[in-house]
């Protein structure tokens, strides 16, 4: 089961111009910084209770935010549900249907491991489960 | 200032079609369904802790979600954060460079004052703010 929405992600093109936005917006600073080597992007995120927002920007020509980014443009990029087991939850997923887009979970931002569902499989919305690393 | 994301909302073709999947996505039944007149929509919410998740499907042809399916298909279409005092927080995102897309705020789905802030002027995310109506 998923436990509750975790974050909500956001691709932004500049890191920099869409944090002092969101600090205008939410009236909080942002906590954390945070590059993730293995996806080339950075990320920032707000809200310590409650659902946090992750701002992320491409680090690397290529990554999957640029290229949200060129089809798309800005704006919401993914859902990450928090779960307490990944491994679990993949499987029940994928057995009910839904499509995962890497068969092993990877490490996120935010110490986290991570997996994507395919938005095909889930009326157009890319779902992440992250589980904390203990 | 934004106390918390209340819930993310999301457009969707078939509201039952979209229930059913999103019932075996999180592995809890939608709570409430819910026709919001004024939008032309019916909404489904799930996830009673936390952010909650609201499934919006247009009811009325020329709604703004059949616009938005028409133009990006399915998928994420609004983050709704809680405010105290919508007037305030209106004027104080207004002064601060955000865009109104009402002046005024308007009954919303879950007794709830709400106004949205023009996705060009939040980095392509359709900001709402809700206000519980007490």
């Amino acid at each position: 089961m998923l436990n509750k929405v975790e974050h909500i992600g956001i691709a932004v093109k500049d890191l920099e111009a869409a944090i002092a936005m969101y600090e205008q917006l939410l009236g909080i600073p942002c906590y954390k910084i945070e590059e993730v080597e293995s996806e080339g992007v950075r990320t920032a995120f707000f809200l310590k209770d409650g659902a946090k927002i992750e701002l992320v920007a491409s680090e690397k020509a290529g990554s999957a935010i640029a290229g949200f980014i060129e089809k798309k443009g800005e704006g919401m990029h993914h859902i990450a549900y928090d779960v307490d087991d990944i491994h679990a939850e993949m499987e029940r997923l994928q057995a009910a249907g839904f499509t995962l887009i890497s068969e092993q979970p990877k490490k996120g931002a935010d110490n986290k491991l991570v997996c994507f569902l395919h938005p095909r499989s889930s009326g157009g919305v890319l779902v992440e489960l992250c589980q904390e690393i203990q």
